[in-house]
C-alpha cells in the first residue's frame, strides 16, 4: 500500500486500502451512484450496514437539486458535525458530494473512495467540489479536502473501455505539465496495470495542491486542457451529446497545444506526435464549424479568466507550463482556436 | 475610526469608514435588501456607478433560491474571481451574500457593509454564512471570511426601535458570556450611542473567532441564547409569525439561563434581574403549552448536538460559560425546558 499526503488529507492507494476504512464506520452514511451500487459496493463488505443514499452518477445530475436532495437526506438521518460522508463513485460523485457534505452544517467531513480510473487520479483528491449551473461547469462549489482517499485499483477491472480512456486523458495532462522527458508515443493505453500512473499522478497532483490549495498560481497548470475542455464539454452537453470528461479534456489539450505552438513555440514535432495519439485512441468530438462561436463563448465562464481575456495554461514544452500569461482576448481565440477545436472533429 | 482585526478580516468602526471602501470599487457589484436600497444607498455615493443586485431582506428569503439567483447574476455579469460582492444589509444579507459568494466560483471576495445593529455586532463578522432549508436554521453554510467590514453606526438612526432591540439582544449576549462583572440592571436601552457597545462586541467576537474559527471549542460560547433560540425562531416562522433574531435569542437566553441555574447552579438572583429585563423590554412570545414540544423538535437540529444529545452552552456565572457538557438528553429537555420557554409567554 502506498501512502500519500495533502496537508490533513491522507491518500492510499492499493489493494489493502480498504482495511483502513474501519475508523469511519461508526457515525457514517455512504452516498453512491447506481453503477457504484451494483458493481462496488459488493466488493465493500465492510460498508454493509450503514445507510446508503443514491443518487445519479452523470454529469446532469452535478447540480443544485442533487445537492438539496443529500442536505435534506442528512437532516433525517440526523447527522450531527461529527459525522463522516463516505462517498462511493466517479468524478461527478465526488464532486457534488463532496460540495453537501462541506456545506452541509459549515461542513462536516467526507472520504473519497473513487471507483473510476478519471476520479482516482483527479475528482476524489485536491479538495475541489463543485456543480454544473444551468449548464455552465463548476459555477458553484468550495475547496474542501477530503478527510482520507482510498484508492483501490481493482475497481478499474469493472470499468468499460471508454471510461478508462478518459482516465488516461487526466493521467498524460498530469504527464505533459511537469515532465520534460515526457513521450507520448510510449504511453500505453492498453496496459492493464494503472497502479504506478495512479501514484504518479496522485503523488504530484499531492504535491502541487499543498502548495497552492485554492488556486492562487501554480495549481492552475492542473487546468491545462480543460479552458477549452469544459467548454467543449458544455456545448456538447447542451447538444444532449453523451461524452466523457476525459475524451473533452485530451482535445482541450490538443487544442491549447495548438496554441502553445503558435504562441510560445512547443514543439511542432511533439503537437503533431500528441495530435495523432489523440486520432488513434479517442472518439473525434464531431463539433461543426459554425459550432465554434458557441465553444468560445462558453470559455467566457472559465474560472481563470481576469478582466475579460481568457486565461489557458499553455506549454512552452512539456513540463514547462505557463499560467496567466494574459495574452488571449475573445477575438484574437476567435481567430486561433477554430482550427485547433476543428482538429477534433 | 476603530479599526480591528480578525486573522485576514479588517473591521473598520467609525463615522469616517466608507473612506475605505474605495480600494474595492473597481471589478465590484453591489447586493442589496430593498430597504438598504431605499434607505443606506443614498448615504453611500461612492456604490453609485456600480451594478446592484436586488434581493429579499427576510428569514424566508435565506434559501437556497436566493442562492441560485444570486450565482445567475454573477454569470450574468460575468464576475471572475477577482471581483468583490459588497453586501449592504442586514443580518439575512450578510448570512446569504457571504455564502452566495463563498461559493461562487469556489470562493470570491466579499465586503460587508452592516445596516443594523444586530447585522453590526453579530452577521457581518466572524465569518458564518448559512440559509436555511425547509424552515431550519443554517442547515447549510461554510466559514468565509469577509474582506473588510465597515460598520457605519449612523445607520441605526434609520432603524426602527425593534431592530434595535434585536442588536442589543447580542450584544447583552457578549457581554454574559465574557464579563464576570456584568449587571444586566444597569443596560440602558434608551442610550442613543451604541458604537461603544458596537466595538465592545466586535472586538470580544474577533478575539474568540480568530482563536476558533471553525468553531471546534470555545467559539461555541457565541451560541448562548441560540440553542433554544434558534427552535423558538424556526418554529415561530413556521407559524407565519414575524419575530426578530434578537427577540429569540433574548428568550432563548432566559430560557438557557433557566437551565443554568437547574443544571450549573447559575445565580438564581441574577436571573430574576434577567428576566426582568427581558419582560420590561422585549414583546412575550406567545408560545403555548402544547407548542413546546414542537419547539424542543426544532433542536434536534442544533448543530451542536452530539449522539443526539442537545448541547446548549450554559453558564455558571456571567463570563463563566460552559459548553459541551453534555448532560442534555431529549427526555430531560422535555421535563425541564417547558417552564423556561414558558417564560415568554
Amino acid at each position: 500500500m502506498k501512502k500519500i499526503k495533502d496537508a490533513q488529507t491522507q491518500i492510499f492507494i492499493g489493494e489493502d486500502v480498504l482495511l483502513n476504512l474501519d475508523e469511519y464506520l461508526s457515525n457514517a452514511v455512504v452516498v453512491a451512484d447506481k453503477n457504484s451500487m451494483q458493481y462496488t459496493l459488493p466488493l465493500l463488505p465492510r460498508l454493509s450496514g450503514l445507510e446508503v443514499i443514491r443518487i445519479d452518477g452523470n454529469e446532469r445530475s452535478k447540480n443544485i437539486d442533487t445537492v438539496i436532495f443529500l442536505w435534506k437526506e442528512f437532516e433525517r438521518l440526523q447527522l450531527d458535525r461529527n459525522a463522516v460522508v463516505i462517498c462511493v463513485g466517479g468524478g461527478v460523485v465526488c464532486d457534488v458530494v463532496g460540495f453537501a457534505a462541506a456545506t452541509y452544517k459549515r461542513g462536516i467531513r467526507f472520504v473519497n473512495i473513487p471507483t473510476t480510473l478519471l476520479a482516482m487520479v483527479d475528482a476524489s483528491v485536491g479538495g475541489k467540489t463543485a456543480i454544473d449551473l444551468d449548464g455552465i461547469k463548476n459555477v458553484a462549489g468550495v475547496f474542501a479536502r477530503p478527510d482520507r482517499v482510498f484508492i483501490y485499483p481493482p475497481f478499474i477491472k469493472t470499468l468499460p473501455h471508454e471510461q478508462i480512456l478518459s482516465g488516461i486523458a487526466e493521467i498524460i495532462k498530469m504527464y505533459a505539465v511537469t515532465k520534460r522527458k515526457f513521450s507520448i508515443e510510449n504511453f500505453d493505453v492498453s496496459n492493464n496495470n494503472f497502479t504506478e500512473h495512479i501514484i504518479f499522478a496522485v503523488r504530484e497532483k499531492a504535491r502541487i495542491v499543498s502548495h497552492d490549495f485554492k488556486e492562487h498560481g501554480k495549481r492552475k497548470i492542473l487546468n491545462f486542457g480543460h479552458t477549452a475542455g469544459h467548454a467543449v464539454e458544455a456545448f456538447l452537453l447542451s447538444q444532449n451529446k453523451e461524452i466523457t470528461h476525459g475524451e473533452c479534456v485530451m482535445w482541450g489539450m490538443v487544442a491549447e497545444l495548438f496554441l502553445s505552438v503558435r504562441l510560445l513555440g512547443f514543439p511542432h514535432s511533439e503537437y503533431e506526435k500528441f495530435l495523432s495519439f489523440a486520432v488513434r485512441h479517442y472518439k473525434p468530438l464531431h463539433i461543426k464549424t459554425e459550432d465554434v462561436p458557441a465553444v468560445i463563448n462558453y470559455m467566457r465562464s472559465d474560472k481563470k479568466n481576469y478582466q475579460n481575456k481568457i486565461m489557458p495554461v499553455l506549454l512552452r514544452c512539456y513540463g514547462c507550463p505557463v499560467w496567466d500569461c494574459g495574452m488571449i482576448d475573445y477575438a484574437l481565440l476567435t481567430n486561433i482556436l477554430p482550427d485547433s477545436i476543428l482538429l477534433s472533429s
